[in-house]
């Protein structure tokens, strides 16, 4: 096992990570956004073992991605969907998933194309903007310090802005 | 070990979690974004171990995400830097940074902020938008078939957009 926690680094993706990182974790996660609620249909619809799929449910729920639902009005079948928490992984899936229909599709070429319900316009590529709306890439950016930044942090920013922009302060 | 290969599945999100989303893939591509070039600035920078810090390197050359450039004129000292293609997981790692800042952040808040590097100004959330700029969520989606859609995948669109949407046809 390689795991080994990433929530201790003062990172939000490396946080983010020690959240979602485990295997099949997204891929459940985009069940849902799927539709997906019954615990057979998330074991048909991605392969997964049983005694796996518990334990990720199981997690799941603890850090408040996903919350138990009755999915009957007596309440005798449970089910399972997003909480806002989980909700709001709409970007990372949607930027996956465009990464993926780039670099990493099959020879057919993208399964599944996302359009706007009420105007039928395709998805843009997601990424952060200029206010004109431009695609920024990472060189675009400046890292600045927050509020959450320690000193070693705020040496890595320094760092950070001087190689990739050539600029000594973080402003 | 619980891993099995995604590459089958015919899925964007599964096809790029298969070749990124190994323990510490992503934060090798973090720190490639933050100007990271030398194995022994990896090692330091992540605590990672020489052994996975070399087997994750050699696969992220071996699907093209990372290759190896000379550091010095003379070429002996090596480093690794992003292709193309690992230059365009900025909107994936932004996207993770995004939710991290919000849902699993530390007491003292975001330790980074992100600003366009011309203009100053804040990177506002990514994701899908509409015409207008607005974010949409995952309810303001709806799948179509994609050139490389097998039955079962148009099966699963129609089912999709039903349940979510309440729509019977993809369009």
């Amino acid at each position: 096992m390689q795991r080994k926690t990433f929530s201790e680094m003062n990172c939000s993706i490396a946080r983010s990570l020690d959240e979602i990182g485990e295997w099949w974790t997204l891929l459940i996660v985009r069940e849902c956004f799927l539709g997906t609620a019954r615990f057979d249909q998330f074991q048909e619809r991605l392969g997964i073992a049983r005694n796996i799929l518990t334990a990720r449910l199981k997690r799941l729920i603890e850090i408040g991605v996903v919350e138990k639902v009755s999915l009957e009005v007596n309440g005798r079948r449970e089910g399972y969907r997003l909480t806002a928490k989980g909700e709001e992984l709409f970007p990372v899936l949607v930027a996956l998933q465009q990464w993926g229909d780039k670099w990493a599709v099959g020879a057919g070429g993208p399964p599944i194309q996302m359009v706007e319900h009420t105007s039928g316009q395709p998805i843009g590529p997601v990424g952060p903007t200029s206010s004109n709306g431009r695609l920024l890439n990472y060189k675009d950016i400046r890292l600045e310090v927050g509020p959450g930044a320690g000193a070693s942090t705020k040496q890595r920013i320094t760092e950070r802005n001087l190689a990739v922009l050539g600029v000594g302060e973080s402003a």
